[in-house]
């Protein structure tokens, strides 16, 4: 019997598991409590943080897993160390999952590949900040090396005093600090590829992004207007940075499109929010595909079943009831997925994808179904 | 929390799950024993058979499951008087699902409804199987009433002395005994529903289904050369039948077609082999629609999402390590399905889902990787 180890409890370790069952592999999964996202759906669960070395020998215990694999980039080095101990891999391992969880070695490597990066440096002080202001328009982006996620750890800056509490805590042993050009961009678009350690790179259509408040709202697959060319160079990308940072599983490259040009935002290595159409979407979903590309099976097909497919997000509301509005979303054709997450005003909570002809007419589509669910049924 | 109560382990049961993780339902399966196939799919598991009412009880006890349902039709009355008991829906309920457990209560009433059926009789002795052959072309399908499934309980007779050991098990409290007319058909189609409470009825596209040896071998939907006239005539029974019996959930019916005819062959209210190709062909899956027909939610769109989708099943062969085969499946759009079943030559272990612009092509696609994983990933 075939099996997968992930640590991590939320919807992305929940959304492997249907994927899972189809192909008859149990997933067993370390999750932070009982009752998070990913414990329903979960075929073996074990409770307990990534840091806990007893919890993690019993993730990696008999029937031993043939991969371990992550939903986020928070694995501490002891982890790996018990993975190796244990001849379990770890997909993707150490070295690769630098890249995605410090922005510092991030932009350091990409530079090295020759890979298209806003302007940056790392700052230190507020003449660091001052003299990259000076040069790139008097305005930036400040970003915490480690541990920032959907708009947090990200702050704009336009005077070196708006990053001094941040420079002082770095001074004290915080996260380090860099500073990005603010990309005057014409919109954000994702490339979500895998990679199976045997090398096979498989890529799906690449997907616009649209963002609100810092937090992933929309996602219209493929990328309107995408043209031959325009894929080409982001599957490049893409395919050069996971073959070069050795990445296994999924990959998704965040990026600015200005013109016809690329410039990279973040890297996730893991299924990703901008890879959710891909479930009904495509041909092989990412969580499909990310346990397929763990396990070094053969990867699956990546084209889309649908001129659009349009992804909204579900962000909790005022309501905490909002569970209760499902049997009356207003749209036959919607794909509710809903985490089984506590509700929080702003909180991922689910998911909604419509499938079409018109990106327009299914935008509207999924907007309103999405906003319906928030609201409790009130839109 | 919404909750549904399965009664039965199987590859139906399981592949419930994914659809009712998607929608936040928590799904609590009783289980024949802690390793069939739904058990590791299952969110919760009880192990027990529907005739052990203790088991029973904890299936549906608090937290209190919104409806029970049944992954097959043998259920006995004391289940049903459990959930009366317990105020816990039974979805279809007990009169209805007569209509799926008893071939003879079936083809009464569906001769009181003016449906098409084939020739049939009730028959206790070689007289009466012998009147019948001798009007219906000298040949017959003999069938036991009750307990039939995949080729049991169905045999071609031509003589009286064919029908003697069933003949004489009957009149010593055997199952009853019916035989139908042997149908020259041009094909086998299937036409499959849902009906929720409140009286909302969805169809799919009609389906054809190949059998080899008894058994549904592929499922190629739409039916091929599908005219709106024969979609609306398998619409009109099933919504009928479905309304009719008061059927709540998935309904299908398999039929024969001769010409423009349809003759009703079997009915099933439960999501069934012919329905598979809707977990990637369809905009929902007939175990989603199953789970909202019987919360009583709205039903979701129907439409298929490919010009031909094509289902393939994987029995079992001469090898038991199929399992091991998958990795090596020859088709980066094979959508495989394993049911963590042990492997029997001839049991349903699996299918295949192949989506594709022509019939012919697909078909051979499909077939291929049924085959290749039959053989172990030697053919």
């Amino acid at each position: 019997m075939t099996r997968v180890a992930v640590v991590g409890g939320g919807q992305l370790a929940r959304m492997m598991a249907p994927a899972a069952t189809a192909m008859g592999v149990t997933l067993r999964v370390l999750v932070e409590s009982a009752d998070v996202s990913a414990a329903l759906a979960a075929h073996e669960t074990v409770v307990g943080l990534p840091g806990d070395d007893e919890a993690v020998r019993a993730l990696l215990a008999e029937p031993r897993p043939d991969a371990v694999t992550w939903e986020h980039e928070h694995i501490p080095d002891s982890l790996f160390a018990i993975a190796d101990e244990l001849g379990v891999p770890s997909r993707p391992g150490r070295e690769a999952l630098l890249y995605a969880r410090d922005k510092i070695a991030m932009r350091e490597r990409l530079d090295a590949l020759g890979l298209p990066s806003p302007a940056w440096r790392v700052v230190e002080t507020e003449d660091d900040v001052a003299d990259f202001l000076s040069v790139h328009g008097g305005a930036g982006v400040l970003k915490t090396a480690r541990g920032g996620y959907d708009g947090k750890g990200v702050r704009i800056v336009r005077h070196p005093a708006d990053a001094s509490d941040w420079l002082a805590a770095a001074a004290d042993g915080g996260p380090r600090l860099l500073i990005e050009e603010k990309v005057a961009y014409d919109r954000e678009v994702a490339m979500q590829v895998a990679r199976r350690p045997q090398g096979e790179v498989r890529a799906w259509p690449l997907v616009e992004s649209i963002q609100r408040d810092g937090v992933c709202s929309e996602v219209i697959a493929p990328a309107p207007e995408l043209t031959p060319e325009l894929q080409h160079e982001a599957e490049r990308i893409a395919r050069l940075i996971a073959t070069e940072l050795d990445v296994t599983g999924a990959l998704a490259v965040e990026m600015f499109q200005v013109g016809g040009r690329l410039l990279i935002n973040e890297l996730a290595m893991r299924p990703h929010n901008s890879g959710h159409w891909t479930i009904e979407g495509a041909v092989t979903s990412q969580f499909e595909q990310h346990l397929r590309a763990v396990l070094d099976w053969p990867l699956g097909g990546t084209a889309a079943l649908a001129p659009v497919t349009v992804m909204a997000n579900v962000l909790g509301g005022a309501r905490e009831d909002l569970l209760g509005a499902w049997p009356g979303v207003p749209d036959a054709d919607a794909k509710v997925h809903l985490y089984g997450k506590g509700v929080r005003a702003g909180r991922k909570v689910g998911h909604v994808t419509l499938m079409g002809d018109a990106v327009d007419a299914t935008r509207k589509r999924a907007a309103e179904v999405a906003a319906w669910i928030r609201d409790g049924g009130d839109a």
